[in-house]
């Protein structure tokens, strides 16, 4: 089989770290993987949400939202506002961004403040909960370095990088990094989870009106780490880039 | 570590399926794991979702939907139609169990009917996704071999029986089908849906501000394994006994 | 005019209360009349609505919900929280409720509490309101026993037992309990709702698309009070039997 | 006990109709009953709701609207355009209006048509469901011979007329026509719907945290039958002020 | 070119105050311009909004709602409550109106209080806007008169009196005070808000799929305050009766 | 005065066009005012809003939607998607892109299209409306090139380019594109829309809580005129470039 833009299959897309994409938020990246670009956005508030302050849990806190603009599908998307509610499919990738990026940070050390990460899709290819969570752990970089020479923050409060890739079985093939055409067409849709120190925050494979194997995990697995090696690396490099100029 | 029902760590709860629990629907199953109860239903349309004939999409459709009864929870939950809308977590539920059903069917095989899929949950205590995507896989059985015998279906579209169960770690000791207190005591949480047959059909597994290992993964999934196969004698059991009867 | 179920027009459907249904909740009863079937619970909240404390109101509220599971009804009925919003017939209900049940309790002897009840269909064949009420108050006077048993409550603050039972005139007769068939096709629909000491809580009559005279309020009311008293001696048995065990 | 405004017990306040109040609507009627205003409209839809063609019912429809606007009281009320929905209150009193007007037309001589009625109280002073019911019913036949005279009907559709009063017990005396203030004291509350007669079109009685005895409804029922008499005169002279000029 | 009901193009419709229209808010008057007849009313709160304790912001706030009658319009308009939601152009219009007001108040003269002005159309042919603000502004003299009387306000906070009128270019002429039929087939639009100091408060002007040159901005600005000299005059006058009597 | 970034009272900011921005939309631009930055494209759809067909209206439509990405602001911006509902202001200034665009087009030359126009604002300092508008207007140049080239359109539908500017009084002076902080604190604000033809489309100018004479629109109106010739020419030099390459 051959891919559509003739990558290998163990071949990622063009992956891109733009640090200090937008003015406003402490932290900032567009996220390109590919076709795909995700607007990652870190804006710090200076309190914590109630349900905190009613639990008696102390620390901070960090929370993820994600939307596709209309205009960055194919076809027009209808926007969220207009409709009056989030879709599932939204509310349920923004609450995946959000675990995966608390399960990398020691919350305790963000004392009285809550994180809000926004995602927008700029540009829509496939893969686009990836991006958003690679890009916003990176953006969570900068906001905390951010918070750090402000004086607000006294000590760095993130255990990992965390980066995520999609993988996928075609044609009982194993993909990785699937674009658009290849993710509708897919058997089998993985999205992997990790820290930059090897460890799993989240798998979420799912039989597209189809099942997976054992022997199919494992390959899935495999390819996902193999590219998540590479997306650290283009993290770290964009974000020395970024911070000695 | 030992349980606090005093369970061993590969030990499921009491597993029940009471079979036409309800008096309308076409299919109706009283889903219980240990203090967990579910009240699962499938009821037939006969019509598919607008978007299937915008797609030109031929057979039929399978949709779920989840709510926690008020008065299933310890401290009572507020009821979504009073908030007017359904939370992140019902509607990813609901989603993660329409998708699972629906990759153990031919839906070509169910042509122009919508089989909905209701899980209400009557008593909470852990993994009520799980017992939910459970019973409903016999609700479901329960629904064909009506609409075969009342001659709306001429063929079988069932591929396979579905279940989940829940695993996790705690105090990196694994633990099976984990009820309320160990859920949310635990660093990690998996749900694990595979069919009869051996195959997965979904995986979702998520650190809780934790990560996990290759190592904890491997222990999940095979306690996941060996406790499916006793939930799927159960569920023969239960439905040979009410078809019998 | 013969009933479809061949009861005598004074007669009853069979009437039964399975106490302590529920896990959670402080009272929980299943009420069946007929084919009809209501989950009826009561939740304790230490707390009571702002409205009472901006009023400057002293004592506690009790307040109701009601819903129709999807799966109650031979055709599947729209869930209410995706809809977004609560039906008009939903709203009515759950008022006349909270206000019968409050009409029997002394609410200044409920000091700092707001009891929610919850009224769920589990099966739907005509009288869901009347079924309700009239489980909701024995699930009160559970979680009344409860309360005081606990030592939150020192004082019994019921006042009565409540009860109802709909009456209608279908084909110039007068029918006790109707049915969902009866209840569709009768002229003249009354709800009567009483306390065990025989006065009136709350009186609904309404023509469908029709009206009625004097003779047959007099004909209803007392259909209907005949019909009560036997719905409280089975409240009674069923309180008892469940308390000596 | 003396009446704040010093009316006897069995005396309504001032009732008034203007008719035509409105410029556009078919049929428009100001109905007054003391300090309390209803703006009533019936305005002509030349097609029917959805469900009656789907449930291939003949005829035509009625539904009513109830609002109050924000100014109609000493305290503004929010608008529930603001709020986003319908208060219970407001939807119950739409459905009580909505089905007392149904029951007094045959709606198989409505070919085609609804007839939406909109009742907007001006100025709120107790007893706003049964003026706007009571004004409904002019502003329905005023519509209706509008539309007879425009050959859009070719029968008269109308069974009866329509009127409504409040009376409840107050300190143990039964009062005619309660303004706002008798109205919050009162224990018991009870709307009276009748045609002109003598039918009872719907009866809603209501205990208030409290109950009432058989020879509480007696009296109830006697003080509105008289005043329905006097409001079904005023209703006559007022149309026929209005038709002869 | 005729104007359909014959009036000369610098010519206002039939403009009336009633002052005193509703029984309980502070201010009240009925404003017509011609066949649209707007229902104004002010409404006292003793308290502002959050955000002007949030933001520090000392003195008082005025805010405004402006909604259709279903039974205002030729065809029955859709309510808004039923809707859920306020339309683009209510929303658009309520701003204006109390943008409008605000800009003739000294804020910091109304301390601790929020003024609601609530603009209801009756009756609607064009120009409803311009007949709510107008009509609001005399309103909130009567309020402020009677804040003023009840030793609420010691001393008057307004600047000055404000009115709007509106004016558009059809078929090459300008034409003032558009009634519907005109509004609709003109080719620009625009609503002029003055003081009666002869300052602009607000400017709108808008071609309706059209545009307009720097000539047709000065003809249409000489019609409207030619116009508003009319109207403040007629304010005066409405507003001395009523205060007299 | 001088001015907080050293411009002269009728120097614009730095304006760019980044032409074909994004990947999908028909035409997509990222305009510049300074440092405000907005997202606009124009995505089409091959249908018509059913008030069109209804009305029989021939024919296109144009239609527009604005909103702030939550970290385009100083102060995180709540997402309208989450609270449920457009604001006020987003829905105001939507509605005036829409206008303003269709103001300078033939829409009987767009039969059965409606053309999206979505305006998503990247970072805001004041002027997010005029830059959108600007923006969209080169779009739909774009897009409608596109449809042209495509053979989708045989004439091309546009009868001016447009664009607009803001101009305020501030301390007595005009000032032209206002940044944020100009905004917040000028007296009158007013935004300005002409086609490069020197007509206007649209005029709104606003006292806030402050009034404005004759004289004042005059210079307004001429800072505006001479900006937006300035801008006029960066809009063809940008369109150049971008088609050139």
């Amino acid at each position: 089989m051959e891919r559509q833009d003739g990558r290998r299959n163990n071949q990622l897309r063009n992956v891109e770290f733009a640090c200090g994409f937008q003015r406003h938020p402490a932290g900032s990246v567009l996220a390109t993987f590919g076709n795909t670009r995700v607007i990652c956005a870190v804006s710090v508030e200076e309190a914590v949400p109630r349900w905190m302050k009613e639990q008696g849990k102390i620390g901070g806190w960090i929370t993820a939202e994600y939307q596709m603009l209309p205009s960055s599908t194919e076809q027009r998307t209808e926007r969220e506002a207009i409709r009056g509610k989030l879709s599932g499919r939204s509310s349920e990738i923004q609450r995946l961004i959000g675990r995966s990026l608390r399960a990398a940070v020691d919350l305790e050390k963000l004392p009285g403040l809550t994180l809000h990460i926004d995602c927008d899709v700029l540009d829509a290819d496939g893969g686009t909960r990836c991006a958003s969570i690679t890009g916003a752990s990176l953006a969570l970089e900068l906001a905390v370095a951010r918070l750090i020479k402000d004086g607000i923050l006294t000590e760095n409060p993130l255990l990992a990088r965390v980066a995520a890739v999609s993988v996928g079985m075609l044609q009982r093939e194993g993909l990785l990094d699937l674009c658009y055409v290849e993710d509708a067409a897919a058997d089998v849709d993985m999205n992997v989870i990790m820290t930059d120190k090897g460890r799993y925050v989240e798998l979420q494979g799912s039989g597209e009106e189809a099942t997976f194997s054992d022997d199919d995990l494992t390959i899935l697995l495999n390819l996902a780490k193999n590219g998540l090696k590479t997306i650290f690396d283009l993290q770290e490099q964009a974000l020395r880039n970024y911070l000695e100029n």
